[in-house]
């Protein structure tokens, strides 16, 4: 492939192909530029800095240019702006952006690893100062140091995606006053809205003000902060804003180069990264990635993607044929107290392809715990499987104070590889009080689906509960509560019958066999048991409360 | 298969079989015997019982015979003790222990679910008071009370395996002194030695009193303690010793029965679980099972297999043809500030199969932070993977702080559904600062072992790095020191040559080509890019010291 490689962009996918091709080609000539004044520095630790979790600036620089030349003989050009690439002459043309200098570079290969910037979408106003987004180490220090100076009360950050939600939970660990502002109804757009929930009610718990459901309109800056205009009518004010409401790959030298790009501006690359290019490769947020459950085409700006992404594309360039085989977008945030993470698709996205649940695919939720109940600091965690009608997995999602990016990590594994829901019924994980369950969280996520698959329990969800308990008719299905007398004293629903596990063989003939029963507990486990009695006792119609009141109130917190 | 079931056991295997077997069959008749006081009980919290981090006793029952007949419909007799199985006639004879009474239950299908019991070797005194083993609640009960009522100030723990450490470390927790005596020359057997040494050390600085390489020769019970007598000649004077040195399976009525057994007592099932009698099941520690990796036969006694077994047998019972495909033997124990997580099999049992290392298989030992080295809270982590040469996966071992226990359980899960080391650099995990790197430590170690298949490098280890260093004659090869010079002063490998990594291009020449260059740094990143350095400039003979200096010191501590 010659031996001069030019990289664009010194960051995640750059710096990481810069560092692998080095380690394969001693002699190749690399070349790194990049506009901005830091290259090889953690983008994802930058919120962490703002709240000060993270103490030193230093630390979120893994690299100088200085290093990257001693260690691995790359030379890189910081502040050092590519501004065209001519492919017909293999040459890039750079800006030198403290002179203004402009100059050619030759290459035999090319690296855009570009990444993509935050989206500023045509609100009036919202180039006003006191308006930030979060994306560079420029910006931290922007941010950082108006908290520092202008001692912000009130802050507003727009979008809840996962950097708004660090975002949120920073400027709190500040103690500024945060408003949320979402467009969608939930936060965390890869999660499911039930499951989002879960850390909406934590949130608010953490004094976060909490608005879904509502745009911005616009900004009007005024003498006492920004008044953030909502398409509701309602208004916010805040000192510091942040927006964060999503990304857009940076290929506009990719575009004028003539690549081929998809219609978001991803750069579309072959399975050995290369792009409509031969000699030009893309890597990292700039690129449109196959989506690896679906096999369709996306765009999923991850950094452990890049990552892979630029080990991969450095190999190719030293001469092998190594294909990426697409992106689950495995993630995983701090949400306060909580974590949430998930892997694959959602019902979300299965449901806006027109899938429909129950036929072409299922879904669970269970409510297990972190580790053994009995070994101190077990806490609650929430877990969904998707799965399909032959056992394949299509996603899930994980929410709770511990373990959850453990069982996340599992499970992706476990997509990556290929395997089936009988397949998570049969996963030896490591079992002591501390860590696990003998039957870990992802084991009975597979006993749970499996048992769906094989027609030992049917659910039925929160929200279709509801709807049901809404109908003005409701003879035709029985509630019923399978708790202990104490706990029905705490919580029941409305309407519900109830008859403790223990007695319901004893007390069959209280519930008529004609109707549909739907059996509650408090996290699943109970009502299953007892679905399982109304099932083998000629009950021919009987669902189980997914995730139980557990789940249930958090629905209606 | 008829319509009783009768299973004898009521913990791990036998309290889970009768409960899927309900679920599964409403009309079962099922009957537990069971000769101990409890069923149904968490037999792996009870050492955090006894060091009060479980405050409750109640948490360690999880279910009584009440509540298993109320749910389950299950007729659970504790104390009453299966003393004979009658194949022919299809009874089992059972001693009340309350009343000495006996009488003979009929049944279509028995489950023995039997488990093991510790092993209590033949050694002078071993019966004396003071002397206990830890496996019921009653053992627990006495120990408790002891330590409660008698106050013992010193502590001897004889055997280190998992038990043996979770007890020293409650019993530590308790103030109580501590000694560990441990025939073989590590702790933890599972673990190979290296990996071990990480918990001696810590262990050391938990001031256990660490005895390794030595066995009890006999226990002399005196007015001040027992004298433990070692084959070394040393003694140790206790006031409460734990015997935790294995244990044998409950397979007697089994052996009496006819049932096939292995050379160790371990009954014979088929890959179903069905004994060598069609209608006895077997499962948990009583069994025989295949070793997933090897498929050898073997005995591994742990409560997340016994669950699956008895899962499956209950599914069979029920009219399945369910297989158990072996067990790998993942596990996870605390041990002080350490976790130690392992998977398939380790080197040592290759090595005694007669497998050579760099020809049969390979190991890496790879140094990463449970978490970006960024966010606070970073602590070591050591993996160790161990893989064939077409980078087959058999077995991976974890030490440190935090994030031991999720990378095993990825790692078990990779190796359950056949992954390959290239697999593993490409499973795309949860990536956030607090839970982990953009490369996770998991894909590292793909990284890592992938390269050492595709010749890119070549690992020396600290031992045989020692056992070089021991030669007179040490002129044909170079150990090389690429840290900064700060680092150098404050640990060097005697006789080694310091050129900095940033330097390294520039003082080739300080170097002899011909000459064996041995590269170390901290923990083997840098040494490894010096080594590609030295690599891609004509140097034909290259090796990393395995882990870097951070490891080696945790060897020499
Ligand atoms: C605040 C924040 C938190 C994040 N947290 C996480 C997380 O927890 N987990 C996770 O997986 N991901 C996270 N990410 C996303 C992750 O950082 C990105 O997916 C990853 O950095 C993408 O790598 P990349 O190489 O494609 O782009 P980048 O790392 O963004 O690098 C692109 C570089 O290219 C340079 N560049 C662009 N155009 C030019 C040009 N014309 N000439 C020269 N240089 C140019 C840019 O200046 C930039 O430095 C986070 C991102 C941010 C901003
Ligand atoms: C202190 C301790 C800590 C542990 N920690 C862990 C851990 O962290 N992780 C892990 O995976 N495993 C752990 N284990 C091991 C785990 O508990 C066992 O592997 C598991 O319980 C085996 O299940 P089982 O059903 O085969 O046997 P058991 O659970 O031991 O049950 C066997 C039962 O059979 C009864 N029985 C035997 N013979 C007869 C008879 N003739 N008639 C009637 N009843 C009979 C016994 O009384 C016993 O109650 C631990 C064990 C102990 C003791
Ligand atoms: C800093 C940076 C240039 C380092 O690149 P790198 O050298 O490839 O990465 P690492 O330092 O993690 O080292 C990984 C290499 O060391 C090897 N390695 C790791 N541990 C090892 C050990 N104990 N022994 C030997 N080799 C080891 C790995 O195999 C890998 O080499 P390979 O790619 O040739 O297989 C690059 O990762 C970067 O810029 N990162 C920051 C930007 C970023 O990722 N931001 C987004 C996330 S916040
Ligand atoms: C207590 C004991 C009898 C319970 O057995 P169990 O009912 O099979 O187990 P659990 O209470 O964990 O429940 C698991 C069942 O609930 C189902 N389940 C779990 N969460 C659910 C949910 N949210 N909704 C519906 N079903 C759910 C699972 O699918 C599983 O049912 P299945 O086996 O029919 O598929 C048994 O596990 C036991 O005795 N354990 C203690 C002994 C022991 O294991 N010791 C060693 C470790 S310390």
């Amino acid at each position: 492939m010659g031996n001069k490689t030019v990289i664009i962009g010194g960051v995640a996918g750059g710096a990481t192909a810069a560092a692998r091709l080095r380690r394969r080609d001693e002699d190749m000539e690399i070349l790194i530029l990049e506009r901005g004044e830091y290259i090889s520095y953690a983008n994802c630790g930058l919120p962490y800095y703002i709240g000060d979790a993270i103490k030193e600036r230093d630390a979120l620089l893994l690299q100088t240019p200085q290093a990257m030349k001693d260690k691995f003989n790359v030379d890189v050009r910081v502040l050092n702006e590519a501004v065209r690439i001519m492919p017909e002459k293999k040459t890039v043309k750079v800006r030198e952006l403290t002179s203004g200098r402009i100059y050619e570079e030759a290459y035999d290969t090319l690296v855009l690893a570009t990444g993509s910037s935050p989206i500023k979408p045509p609100i009036p106003g919202i180039d006003g100062a006191g308006i930030h987004t979060l994306w560079t180490v420029p910006d931290t220090d922007a941010i950082k140091s108006l908290i520092h100076e202008g001692n912000p009360k009130r802050a507003a950050v727009i979008g809840g995606g996962f950097i708004g939600l660090e975002m949120a939970e920073n400027l709190r660990a500040q103690n500024i006053q945060v408003s949320l502002i979402e467009m969608q109804d939930q936060v965390m757009a890869p999660l499911d809205p039930e499951m989002a929930q879960l850390l909406h009610e934590n949130m608010v718990m953490n004094q976060v003000d909490l608005i879904l459901g509502d745009g911005v309109r616009s900004f009007e800056e005024t003498q006492n902060g920004t008044i953030i205009h909502l398409s509701s009518g309602r208004s916010v004010t805040a000192d510091l804003i942040i927006l964060s409401i999503g990304v857009k790959p940076n290929s506009g030298l990719a575009k004028e180069a003539g690549l081929r790009l998809n219609e978001k501006g991803g750069i579309q690359v072959n399975s050995e990264l290369r792009t409509s290019d031969p000699d030009i490769y893309a890597v990292g947020d700039v690129i449109e990635v196959e989506n690896f459950t679906l096999k369709t085409k996306t765009m999923i700006p991850l950094a452990g993607p890049a990552n892979k992404q630029a080990r991969i594309c450095a190999d190719n360039i030293a001469g092998d044929h190594k294909a990426y085989d697409g992106t689950q977008g495995t993630s995983a945030a701090q949400v306060f107290d909580l974590t949430a993470a998930c892997t694959g698709v959602n019902e979300k996205t299965l449901r806006a392809m027109g899938k429909e649940k129950g036929q072409d695919y299922h879904s669970v939720i269970i409510n297990q715990k972190s580790h053994a109940g009995y070994y101190p600091g077990a806490t609650p965690l929430i877990l969904k499987l998707i799965f399909g009608n032959q056992g394949e997995l299509f996603g899930a999602q994980a929410v709770g104070q511990d373990g959850a990016d453990k069982r996340i990590d599992v499970l992706a594994a476990a997509m990556r590889l290929g395997a089936s829901v009988s397949d998570l019924e049969k996963l030896e994980l490591a079992y002591a009080p501390p860590y696990s369950s003998a039957k870990d969280p992802v084991n009975m996520l597979g006993f749970v689906a499996q048992n769906v698959l094989d027609g030992l329990v049917s659910f039925i969800g929160p929200a279709e509960l509801d709807a049901l308990l809404e109908k003005p008719q409701q003879d035709d299905f029985i509630v019923l509560d399978v708790t202990e007398d104490m706990e029905r004293l705490v919580f029941q629903i409305p309407g519900s019958y109830h008859i403790p596990l223990g007695q319901l063989r004893d007390r069959l003939d209280e519930l008529d066999k004609t109707k549909r029963i739907i059996v509650y507990c408090a996290v699943g486990v109970r009502s299953y048991n007892a679905a399982r009695i109304l099932m083998g006792n000629g009950f021919s119609d009987v669902q189980v409360l997914e995730g139980g009141t557990a789940f249930y109130k958090s629905m209606h917190y």
